[in-house]
């Protein structure tokens, strides 16, 4: 049985190392994105360059679409010459931008009416499991087409669940960045205090991380922030395009999130202190500002 | 060499596991508590009963405090009938209680000025690790005191890290609760999405929890939550002690943590719904509500 062909759209930093491993695989790969150039490396491997969306969706079996806000998948999708209008019946289109779960609903409406298979799968694991190929990657859709595509996932991650219809794979990554958003202002917020009450702080993390106010972020992040590195394993500018997605949802839900409200609305400060491009470790400065 | 005779003043269900191990481990355990029938189990093991804490500090080569809030720290040590006005000089006080870094250093400073070793000492990881010996013990005073009474320590926890001077310990217990209370918000919150989103909450976290948005409180406590197990691991009256003691201290070292004082509010919310005695993990039950 010969490979799907599949069309990416979008090789960003983590679109390109994804993308790279379906081709390593042995799938005949097409490629737009904005960008040109960063497909260079999938180009000189055999990518196919389309100067459209509408050409790729056109020749493509499964279609992944991993770009920037939730505006560009809706571009994407349902655009001018978007994916929509363009692919063919039959074939599968996945959307692994973090997006709104009402958007994921609409995607999935649309292709249906054309006899498109549509999933949407946003992922966490940032670069590094992008880079890896440790993706947890979480999934909306139909049980018949997440199994269809679970091999194509198996190539680009670890921990993958299909977690409900439509919309679920969006709203499940809502509540990983709730979590993530809540756990780094605890990080932030216990190591300045370590820092003020002249403790060393490297202890400090050494003993809470290991009991039951521990996290991830709190044993991976807490090291990053003491050697003040605050590259981006994953943008502040991202970060907030995440939360508020996952605020408006909660408000058409009727939910009320204070901690997330409060998150939010100090990463938009971040973001005016000119931290957007950093990662969401750099709350930390935030806090030294403060 | 004989082992050192412990007085143990606070035998509540830490305190009266942590005794125990004292006592298995070879040591002459003297003890008072407020509520004698407490001390039973270890009284017929062989401790011996005292009516006041006087005559207790008096009999014993290390003292071992675990009791409830900072004022009952103050009554031990500074009372009419207290630790320093009684305990021989040369002896060991150790106050295991959660407590102000503040009330530590003053009875450092008086303990020195009557020739007794003083140490703050509290401690993480609840009645299971109490009764378990697996206890994170923070530490803080001389490392002379730390290092003759590790071994008493390590009759009780497993991580035991001297963190500085007097009051250090305390320090870290704050730094600990803080990023305990904000991760917890995070997972209540995670939680009511998902239900309300209409997604399987335990998948949610099963795949969130191995993620970089993962922590201990979502693992652990996010299972109970969905179980509706409220019980004590933790009082939520405990918890909002501790807090208000780091907000406290927080004000004192001129620090903003907005992350903390919105997790005090809304467990003072919680405890004004009549759930002071449940686990910190009851916290859902204020979301489940609003």
């Amino acid at each position: 049985m010969s490979k799907q062909t599949i069309g990416f759209v979008g090789t960003g930093v983590m679109g390109k190392s994804m993308a790279k491993h379906l081709q390593q695989a042995g799938h005949p790969i097409h490629i737009y994105t904005r960008t040109k150039q960063k497909a260079t490396d999938l180009m000189n491997n055999g990518a196919f360059w389309h100067d459209s969306v509408a050409s790729l969706a056109n020749a493509s079996d499964v279609i992944i679409t991993m770009v920037g806000y939730p505006k560009d998948v809706e571009e994407v999708y349902f655009g001018d010459k978007g994916i929509i209008e363009n692919a063919q019946p039959g074939t599968y289109v996945i959307d692994m931008t973090t997006s709104k779960p009402t958007l994921a609903e609409e995607i999935a409406k649309h292709a249906s009416e054309k006899g498109i298979h549509a999933l949407d799968a946003p992922v966490s694991g940032g670069d590094i499991g992008a880079r890896d190929a440790t993706l947890s990657i979480m999934v909306g859709g139909a049980k018949a087409d997440y199994d269809k595509m679970l091999p194509i996932f198996e190539l680009m991650g670890q921990t993958i669940y299909l977690h409900g219809e439509a919309g679920s794979g969006q709203h499940t990554k809502m509540c990983n960045q709730i979590t993530n958003a809540l756990n780094m202002i605890g990080v932030c917020e216990a190591i300045i205090y370590a820092k003020k009450a002249g403790l060393d702080p490297i202890k400090m993390i050494d003993t809470v991380k290991s009991g039951a106010a521990g996290s991830w972020a709190l044993a991976n992040l807490g090291p990053r922030i003491l050697k003040e590195d605050y590259a981006p394993g994953f943008y502040v500018k991202h970060f907030i395009k995440d939360m508020t997605i996952a605020l408006e949802t909660a408000k058409e839900l009727e939910i009320h999130l204070p901690g997330l409200e409060l998150a939010l609305q100090l990463y938009e400060e971040l973001s005016e202190m000119g931290e957007g491009d950093s990662g969401t470790q750099a709350l930390m400065k935030y806090f030294e500002r403060a």
